[in-house]
């Protein structure tokens, strides 16, 4: 977390969720550093990057092909993970799956 | 800032702008609110999401055409924003160009 991503060559995808939180951890940040770590075993992951504030979270997952995300969508500690998320961390998300067709970068 | 932003019906646009901070404020506060607020009234803006935490921000712009986004990258205004933002607020950033191909949203 806090990190940023490697930039890759487009066209990728990529995976904006957002969401915000239920009241207190309940084993939420485990699981998040559980789940960040089993997607950066995947087949054709290419980054991950999050942020949260006290508002709302954003968490963008990049992928080299829209099997790969389908693939991670379907995962069964994943499919655990999405269950719940629903039944206890979020009072709300949006998953936004998008294809990234331009990216540039600076730096200081 | 902190809030969700209405999910509309795909294919959309999504301005996804990553950036690591300098230290300090040196005005970034006031002028991030006041890009957000002109983005907002640029044709075909749909919405925006930030959050920020100590390592990473994240904010992720909604646009109805590559039109609009390629219009507010040009915005005089924006223009002196992003020049300052080089000098002075961001040890570095990354904007990626999105097409929105599929969303779904939960609710508890």
């Amino acid at each position: 977390m806090g990190e940023s991503a490697k930039t890759h060559q487009p066209p990728y995808y990529a995976v904006v969720f957002t969401s915000q939180r239920t009241e207190g951890d309940r084993g939420y940040g485990k699981m998040a550093e559980k789940m960040e770590e089993l997607a950066s075993q995947q087949q054709g992951f290419l980054g991950i990057e999050s942020a949260r504030d006290s508002g709302l979270g954003i968490t963008v997952s990049y992928w080299d092909s829209l099997d790969a995300i389908r693939n991670w969508k379907d995962n069964s500690a994943h499919k655990f993970a999405q269950e719940k998320g629903k039944e206890e961390w979020y009072k709300n998300y949006t998953v936004r799956v998008c294809k990234v067709e331009r990216a540039y970068s600076f730096e200081m």
